[in-house]
């Protein structure tokens, strides 16, 4: 690539539902000049998350959607190649929503934190990012687990999955993850220790689910919604807690797709369904990183990524998550680590 | 009536849906003799309500089904005829789960308070029986008021709505009322205070239902779930509390019948859908009774009841209900007050 030019995915049209290769395009911009206490970061790691759908999608949501010809919201981490803010040098890595582009000039409050070299740096956008940080406040402070409980999880050996299951291990929770191939029940049990794992592709899925359940699931973290949702939530157990961080099940929810209506189920169990969205929590992310941070070198909680290399695998790297291709954390790498 | 037999409504078949009056019968019985520690109570109201349908039903619940030829579980409130329990005196009025039936003898734990005679007696099964501890403790420890905050409440002219909609208004909310007619829509403004109130029959209802929640809804005090619920739902803020109580509108949750998913409202709200039965709060009663009943004396909390005269108007009672022909707290006189 050309050190001179900075390359930038932007969004040329808006889908339907899960956004394609087409949808975007590569387009090459100049390199932003420096200013006034501001900080030009050279992205190393593009992150891929499947909350990119929400964000490109035309619907009402959380955030403003990503303007048609605008550049790809994105959590990155890169190295400050040039600095005019007193807090930042360059050499200094940091991450932030940088957006997937090579170069991206911002200012102090736009950079989440610098990120500690002394574990892989591009497990702050993975363990140590989003993905952690969702997995550790929606599984203890809406999940809130106790000792002894059952705990299902969706996308289980996903980014947050994996985490999920391993936080509530560290909690004392039984945990079963349900997942979309053998090879990733067998990356459940054998690398992220839950203790139990199913593939919903199995025919038998929803026949041979309770006896998984033989107690009840206490708390179900829902990363799918759907079908995979209807089958756990026939054997939530009394005083349930049902956390809501995604539905990558769900190809459309314009308009929502029909289902079993949860009404009489929620009441007879007197369970809670709760929605979790981590920018909520953003004050608090400095009380995760630490304990994350422990964990992960204690080997607690342990991560997977999958990182394909250059800035042209990324127009189809979020279809390419709602397939379940992935095997871990998906990262870009769009520059070498030093 | 013959003073000289127990007469008792029994279920005499289990009904899909709605017990209508067919699935009982009433039979004479000889009154219970006095034992040595129990209590002899003469019913004088009998209560009838919407989860009734619930306790008859075969399938799991959060109550043994009524047994078929069993007594109809029913609170009641009666007088002590005889007492072999140093607690209790003849006189004393008392309340709790006596069934439909003349004479009940109970033990000193099956009585769930000595009833304060100062307040209609009939009052002990409705705005300080289970209804209002219901909305008392649904209202405040699951939706959780803030000032300011906007409460919807379906079936809010019936005897638990009511309720929620008066102790919303106490806590500083706006409320507006959805209900099944113009006259329960006077009811609901002229009686019970609400803000503003709508019957879901109109033909514009889902149409013009966001004009009544401009700021979203904070709270949703959901008592009869399905289409009405679906319609609230699309006008949640972000935060809210969605509080399942009761889920009325549906006729049969065998199997649990279709309707829009909710995950992603959820999700994207960060909104809690929360169960509530109020058996689980029955430690807590002895809270709730002295501020209800100061409510009710200062007339802050206004109640409606519907008496019908006569154990024979027992069997047609819960139908009746679910057709939301009362229009206050529906109970039934079968004997004198004095």
């Amino acid at each position: 690539m050309s050190e001179n030019v900075n390359r930038q995915v932007v969004l040329r049209s808006r889908p339907s539902g899960i956004p394609e290769a087409e949808n975007f395009e590569i387009v090459q911009k100049p390199i932003p000049r420096i200013k006034a206490g501001m900080i030009l970061v050279r992205n190393i790691y593009l992150s891929v998350e499947p909350a990119m759908r929400g964000w490109v999608g035309a619907a009402a949501n959380y955030a403003e959607p990503v303007p048609i010809g605008g550049v790809m919201r994105s959590f990155a981490t890169g190295r400050v190649e040039q600095s005019a803010h007193p807090d930042f040098r360059p050499g200094d890595i940091v991450t932030g929503m940088f957006g997937w582009q090579d170069y991206t000039l911002v200012d102090a409050e736009s950079i989440q934190r610098k990120v500690d070299p002394s574990l892989p740096i591009s497990t702050s956008l993975g363990v140590l990012g989003l993905n952690g940080l969702t997995a550790y406040f929606a599984l203890l402070d809406v999940g809130q687990p106790r000792t002894d409980n059952t705990v299902a999880v969706s996308s289980a050996a996903g980014a947050v999955g994996s985490c999920v299951g391993q936080i509530a291990k560290i909690k004392g929770c039984r945990t079963v993850g349900i997942t979309s191939s053998e090879e990733k029940v067998n990356l459940c049990l054998n690398e992220f220790g839950f203790d139990a794992a199913i593939s919903y592709r199995r025919d038998d899925f929803s026949a041979v689910l309770g006896d998984y359940f033989k107690q009840g699931v206490d708390i179900y973290f829902d990363n799918t919604a759907g079908a995979i949702s209807d089958a756990v939530l026939s054997h939530i157990a009394v005083g349930a807690r049902i956390v809501v961080c995604g539905t990558a099940s769900v190809a459309s929810w314009d308009p929502p797709p029909l289902g079993p209506r949860v009404e009489r189920n929620i009441l007879v169990k007197r369970a809670r369904m709760q929605g979790f969205l981590i920018f909520d929590y953003a004050h608090r992310y400095s009380e995760a990183w630490p304990v994350l941070s422990d964990w992960v070198r204690s080997g607690l909680l342990r991560y997977r990524e999958e990182i394909t290399q250059g800035i042209e695998t990324a127009p189809s790297a979020i279809a390419s998550l709602y397939r379940s291709e992935n095997m871990g954390k998906r990262l870009i790498r769009i520059a070498a680590e030093d």
